[in-house]
């Protein structure tokens, strides 16, 4: 058992905060579903922490009886299964810690009996379908390894979480991270890799459209199994189209080739929406919001004749929007402005959040200023040209962001230092 | 030059009535844009005429100075190069025509030089996006035939309407339609044949759901010249998928087995739009209420455990709804009503037009019995259940139809018999 230098309970803690992350090149089916193992690789961009993360806490203390978890403020079950292999493959690489502060050492074999007190925060909100699971797996696994002084190198971290929600993998890293789905059949080579890190290119911004939506959408998890079950085209697309994308977008990344990006990214965004369409029942992750973002970005990109921003959904209907720099994202601002003003009762200040210079550059200070946008060029002459009160809730701005980071400032910390309860 | 008893100037005339069709396996993607040739087999349902149907009268006279056409009542140019096609291979076709009554001879070199006239009308809205051209092109090439005299068979014929629009060969038969893709370079294979005629499968109940859509659609000779330029996902839907479909709805059709039948429709409809979806920029038809509609079909089928309804959507919103038979149909429309009332100032006459005794047998005798109506018990547990009035404009009940008819009665003809102009 653990020593300690005085008979009182003791409390070990580490903090850590995971990115989220948005797939470009997507990840949309499994070959094997209790390790979560893909039947395509996929590339994302790690999406600044300061405006989409997941802060964790882990605890470790004689005196827990069971493990815990608290996910914003409110404690959930553990028991469920990609929890507890997350837990079991971490505590198997745990290795010895002591704290002369505090004057206690833990050896390697008592990580198997000590429980832990585990509590997780998203700084943004769970049920906007912003891979919160993915954030909130890569912090989880990121942190109880810290606890744990788990030797291992990140990709091999990222593998564990990858078991816990398979886009997980790929928040262990900031930039541009690909997650390779690998050979074995204990998926040990199926983890994320960093292709690039968040200074290789920066001028990218990135605006989301937070889409209201009523609809009751199917999870991912039974959605790609039932494409991989039903969808007479997901096979090709796995097998043949993904594979050709992966080195066309390794290569755009590569040399900041922003039209190529474009090109990519949108198209594998619909592809992978078409296998949801192919899948029976059919799933469809889009509604008419969705694609009246695609025509206002589409009709834009044509206009100029080259990519001016680039599209790309995830199993909901918010848009992640792609641009090349600050002055088309302004551009781009006025356009989803003009086009999806919020509701008269909304104030600015939470209509759009995040990196709101954006909003400066692009001129917008007041309601008033989005009530007076002129209908863009594109769009101009063409009738009608109808404005979407509310149909978007709200604007994130942000950028390509770093990976996770444990947190040594205390007062971060979502457990308390003395009882390993939420603060 | 045409032989005339009296020196008075003559009109001859045909007037011919086709039906639409609806595709159940579809066709979406040409070989050859200019004989309209397709990539794939597919397969329709005839509908019957007496609610979706195009008329034609086609009238000859030596007084025509050039070949004129009314659409609806209003004229339209022929000079576009699909009329002008249809034109020249019916004339090429033309053969001898005598009226003996009106003392006259036609000499099968005369067509070259006699000028026509032509008056079409749909008996529904052609903005409704109903196939009106498949219809519009299959009458136009039916009735010149009848009026030169033209002896090849059906098949050929629809071999002609293929290159007006490629659908209307579907149309030259009644029931259920084939529409081989044939192998010549010259189209001369690619041709409708009919599976069975409408007497084979009498039970089958069709419902049209017509759907407002303020969007401006991509015309699907657009649409498909861009999908099969750019999805990465065509290519296998033509070449493997859809054939071994078409093998299977053959065999479904010919078996009256309602639930194949019904799993292939909804999924090659689901395909196309997939395939749509896959387009660069992509194409979207269905909007929410379809995806409404279709998660209606999808939860009373599901919870039923067999195939009630099957689906299929053209390039557009609307739903086109098949059912088993008369008590299904009547349970189906309950549902459709439930979910989608009419708004306020509609009247139940103009909501459900066509075959209104699936009315009755749905207890739905006034607008006050679809306010009651009870929501169904597949979604009568589950909250919300909202009813979304006005998404559908109005409903069509109809049913699998006979082929192309001469209308002998003449007044029914379009065109006035002295002067050949619209009456």
């Amino acid at each position: 058992m653990a020593e300690k230098g005085s008979e009182s309970e003791w409390v070990v803690m580490a903090t850590g905060r995971s990115p989220t992350n948005i797939a470009v090149i997507k990840y949309w089916g499994k070959r094997d579903e209790d390790l979560i193992l893909p039947i395509n690789d996929s590339i994302s961009l790690t999406l600044d922490p300061l405006h989409l993360s997941a802060t964790t806490t882990a605890a470790v203390s004689p005196g827990f009886s069971r493990d815990r978890m608290w996910l914003n403020g409110k404690e959930i079950p553990l028991s469920g299964e990609r929890y507890q292999k997350c837990l079991r493959e971490i505590r198997k690489r745990a290795n010895e810690v002591s704290d002369e502060k505090k004057g206690l050492k833990i050896k390697k074999e008592d990580w198997e009996s000590l429980h832990v007190h585990i509590s997780s925060y998203n700084n943004f909100p769970t049920a906007a379908g912003l891979a919160s699971s993915a954030a909130g797996f890569a912090c989880l696994v990121f942190t109880l390894a810290k606890l744990m002084n788990v030797k291992e190198d990140l990709g091999q971290i990222s593998s564990i979480a990858r078991q816990g929600s398979g886009s997980a993998c790929r928040s262990l890293f900031g930039g541009f991270v690909k997650w390779t789905m690998g050979n074995n059949a204990d998926g040990s080579d199926s983890l994320a890799i960093q292709l690039a890190d968040e200074a290789h290119w920066t001028d990218l911004v990135v605006i989301i459209a937070v889409v209201s939506s009523k609809q009751k959408e199917t999870s991912s998890t039974s959605g790609m199994r039932e494409t991989v079950q039903t969808s007479a085209l997901i096979k090709h697309r796995a097998e043949t189209v993904v594979p050709a994308r992966m080195l066309k977008m390794e290569e755009a990344i590569a040399n900041r080739d922003f039209a190529s990006f474009a090109k990519l990214a949108c198209s594998d965004s619909n592809q992978f929406h078409a296998v949801c369409l192919d899948t029976s029942p059919p799933i469809f992750y889009m509604n008419d919001t969705s694609h009246r973002i695609i025509n206002l970005v589409e009709k834009w990109n044509h206009s100029e004749g080259t990519p001016q921003v680039a599209y790309t959904f995830d199993a909901g209907p918010n848009a992640v929007l792609i641009s090349p720099n600050r002055k088309t994202a302004a551009l781009l601002m006025q356009r989803l402005l003009y086009q999806f003003p919020p509701n008269q009762e909304t104030d600015l200040t939470s209509f759009v959040v995040g990196d709101k210079s954006i909003l400066q550059d692009a001129g917008v200070r007041s309601m008033k200023d989005i009530e007076n946008l002129e209908p863009p060029t594109e769009i101009k002459d063409k009738v009608p040209h109808q404005r979407f009160t509310g149909d978007v809730s709200y604007f994130i701005c942000t950028r390509v962001g770093s990976g996770p980071k444990v947190l040594t400032d205390e007062t971060l910390a979502l457990l308390d230092p003395v009882t390993g309860l939420p603060k």
